[in-house]
């Protein structure tokens, strides 16, 4: 291909908004321009990367022994009401009326359509298992859409379900997708860590998230520096940090002012704030009601928000306001386990459940309680806590640190959850119907585009990938109005082209060579070959991207140079 | 792939509306299933064909040197209020409001997505000409979804859009386009015509449609039987069916009781009903308005429509209501040219132009006027007539039959219409500010589907050309329980494959031979290989779907007679 013949916008502007280097620079590398608040168009370059990696994807998906299909993008309402998620979903799952005024919904993802499809077609055990994907068009109506691909409201995804007649099967199909995305990755040249996941809205047990690494990353994962453990921080665990018992003491009532938080009671008191219990009020959403919960955890542990709102099944919580507080009787800063107002839910953090001697709030202005046994008391145990840098890994003795990562990929154990609810079923070897088991597989394909970038640039612009580039060299021909310099950059650029490798010729006559090599270093092509001042000594230069390393070759050497180079 | 790790899911029932035999047979064949009114998911059979489609399509356009795009599938009415299509497009165009009370579309074409995106991108003449396409899903809201993928709401269709600076550029790519799209359907295999056609809601001047001849086709092309021209019945012409010239005379009103038609009134005054005129009657509807128009064609001939609508610019035109001629004090039956109601507004066919001695209406009841010289009377005249078969062609003495098309594709010169309306410009050699001048140019691809198997099936079901089948030979085991049948069926399945040759085996277990059988012929694979009875002479069976001629062949021979036959 020539820039002569192709539309590449770029541009010295990036989007006010723009803080990530992935969003400014695929903008500014005419890669893809925005038509409305997280929905974006893919340029003519933007589209062959995306191109590059849906290729990929599906390549390793029917290698996998995957079928594709193409389901429809607009789906009704009525097959969310069957599942339960046409209210659950919230705002999210955009809803519509047609011109004949039924509802449909633009699919943010496809489990209820597929079990639909699947249900009374696949009737016996023995037309078990399948794994059905397609890559298509997604959207979900996100509050706040930004980082330009990175949180669209529109975008493409890769999602699978797979059906089976038992568990042990969607175990070996979920550990086989776990292996097929892994190549996906590593075909890509990403550098990623697959991590235990909460399943948040989708469901199910089990899930595995596959993470590119990059500081940008809007996750947090936990990685264990001696085994493979790692985990996003949403669903990470540890060894329990335990510290000696205390001897168990009469409950006392101690009047201590000004002490709202666990800092000011263990200094006051003189303790330990690990023998002390603090409370974290909430207000937890569901479907059709709200309640206010208070979550307790070590006085040294955090509450860890997706790990609460899975605790009481909520559909989201959210900080307790004070009149929340008022409301539901509690007193702010000396909330405590013992004679809290009737009805308000309790969980407690699970490493406190041996605990017998620990100071809490007396629910009384100014007043703690010290010497409180939990394991006198009836309580709900749940695992709360924000694993910290420095903890125990839950599988060995390493320690945990954190490192961000961006969430490109999510396999999940689903089970019967949709299959259930929607009533589909086959005949097992008995002829008794039973539910589908089913698994789900999804990859982020647009946002792969904006995290190949996030995980490889520099402060000029992308450096692509090999596999991800949109042309592997670029042949910049300095002064395309010089004959011999054009004549030379075309007679390379065929020579590359036979030797397939993906090449792009920068012949413009109205661009400068100072314009060429910004667009160059801003596009991020792995390499380019320029063709200049050195042409009559029979020399041209070969540029690496990624180092920006320069060195001259001959011109009979260049394109056996460059595959040594490429390879 | 195998039959027993692919979902084909056929049936012999087909959708009670299915009317047309490819909405019965893709159904029946397990290619798509309805998930709504107009909107269909493709399981995995449907998929490859529609992959294999695109793949051609995009082939065809890259060669042309068109650049392929993503768009949103989701836009802003605000681009569509620019070109003002958000209120003439009417309710095909699907609106609805985001979670922020935005209003959106979904695209049912791109022409002002494509002309934001290019304007000022490119700002230049030097940058021009560029042709942009993008194989990606539409939605139209249709009234009257209907005939499975022929017209759906949701469809895949190529859109693409060229920017040139002079009009001279774009006649260059619209032939360049029209050449393409023939080679399109030509590899497809399919027969088709490129017809004159309407330019319809998307405007502009000159278009051509690419018509897949087909019984079951909704339009209807009249074509010359002599050279090789083609024009859909809504914007095919003739050469004037000219009579002899009467002699002008006095007008004369006389009592015609009981003529109501052509046909009653010329047989009561004995004239030839050529030499009469005959009014057409409808209401015209424009974005904010509507008004009773008149049309006056020959009385041998009929009024064509989507003429008649063109005529008067007009978003749809209806038939009159006995009420619309009672509040427009037109006269039914006897509505003639002279001394009609003020402000009517009248148009007459091209044809009438220099009749000068006509019968029409006297605008009163019983009565008709004779010797209507139209010469003397301040007319509008345009093209009207529905051109029926036997008219004589427009470009040579050849004579027009009638045969049914399906549009698959449709190429327009679009001029400035949507760069004028949404003032994009380039600046011109001499630096001066012009609008775009345009092409657009679409495929149908998921109709492609479904209008190869409307020209290629028979009363058994589906016969994919070979292009687009979904595998070329499918390797029938008649008993997979049988060893050394399976095992046969297995080494020429792998053998074809490895000739690469798309190659399915049904190694299914729990099928037996005539539900294979059944399924080679409603699924429409090309070729089968039977292994089955004869097996122990060392013999299988090749059978040519499209005959159903059967052949013995020796296991030795059977891969080399598949790759003779299909080449």
């Amino acid at each position: 291909m020539k820039f002569s013949n192709m539309f590449i916008p770029t541009t010295k502007e990036a989007p006010k908004d723009a803080t990530l280097p992935s969003h400014q620079f695929l903008v500014r590398g005419g890669f893809v321009n925005q038509v409305g608040a997280g929905i974006y168009n893919f340029m003519p370059l933007g589209k062959i990367v995306l191109e590059k990696i849906r290729a990929v994807v599906k390549e390793e998906m029917d290698n996998a022994g995957a079928n594709e299909v193409q389901m429809g993008f607009v789906t009704p309402t009525s097959l969310w009401e069957e599942s339960g998620r046409a209210s659950t979903m919230g705002p999210e799952l955009l809803k519509f009326r047609d011109r004949k005024n039924t509802s449909f919904v633009l699919s943010p993802t496809n489990e209820e359509a597929l079990v639909d499809m699947v249900n009374n077609r696949i009737t016996s055990y023995k037309e078990l298992p399948i794994n059905l994907y397609q890559i298509n068009t997604k959207f979900r109506d996100e509050a706040r859409p930004r980082f330009g691909l990175m949180r669209g409201r529109e975008f493409l995804m890769k999602d699978a379900y797979s059906f089976h007649s038992t568990h042990e099967d969607l175990v070996r199909e979920f550990n086989l997708m776990e292996k097929t995305y892994k190549k996906v990755y590593e075909r890509l040249g990403l550098e990623f860590r697959i991590v235990e996941a909460d399943s948040g809205a989708i469901g199910g047990s089990g899930s595995k998230e596959f993470m590119i690494l990059a500081n940008s990353g809007e996750d947090t994962i936990a990685v264990c520096d001696s085994c493979d453990y790692g985990a996003n921080v949403e669903a990470a665990t540890r060894k329990p940090n335990k510290k000696e018992a205390l001897e168990t003491k009469e409950i006392q009532k101690i009047h201590t002012p000004n002490c709202k938080t666990i800092e000011e009671v263990s200094n006051f008191l003189n303790i330990d704030a690990y023998y002390s219990i603090k409370a974290v009020i909430k207000k937890a959403i569901y479907e059709n009601s709200s309640e206010v919960v208070v979550f307790f955890v070590r006085g040294t542990d955090e509450l860890e928000e997706t790990k609460a709102c899975n605790a009481v099944e909520a559909l989201e919580i959210l900080d307790a306001t004070p009149e929340d507080l008022q409301s539901a009787n509690l007193v702010a800063g000396y909330c405590g386990i013992i004679d809290l107002p009737k009805d308000i839910k309790v969980i407690v953090d699970s490493e406190l459940k041996d605990d017998n001697n620990v100071v809490c709030g007396a629910n009384e202005q100014e007043y703690h309680l010290t010497g409180v046994d939990l394991t006198s008391l009836d309580l709900t145990f749940k695992d709360l806590i924000l694993v910290q840098e420095g903890d125990t890994c839950p599988h060995c003795d390493g320690k945990l640190s954190y490192t961000k990562g961006i969430e490109a990929g999510h396999i999940f154990q689903l089970g019967t959850k949709y299959s259930s609810a929607m009533n589909a079923t086959f005949l097992d070897a008995n002829g008794k119907a039973q539910p589908f088991i089913m698994g789900c597989y999804g990859i982020g394909v647009s946002r792969l585009v904006a995290a190949v970038i996030e995980q490889n640039h520099d402060e000029k612009g992308c450096i692509w990938t090999k596999p991800t580039a949109p042309f592997m060299v670029d042949v910049i021909v300095s002064n395309a109005k010089k004959e011999d310099e054009l004549e030379v950059g075309e007679k390379i650029y065929n020579s590359l082209k036979e030797n397939q490798i993906e090449t792009i010729l920068d012949d413009r006559k109205n661009a400068r060579f100072g314009f060429k090599m910004g667009d160059f270093e801003l596009i991020g092509f792995p390499y380019a070959v320029v063709i200049g001042k050195k042409l009559k000594d029979g020399m041209v230069e070969i540029i690496d991207r990624k180092t920006l390393e320069k060195i001259d070759v001959s011109i009979d050497e260049v394109v056996s140079k460059l595959i040594e180079l490429i390879n």
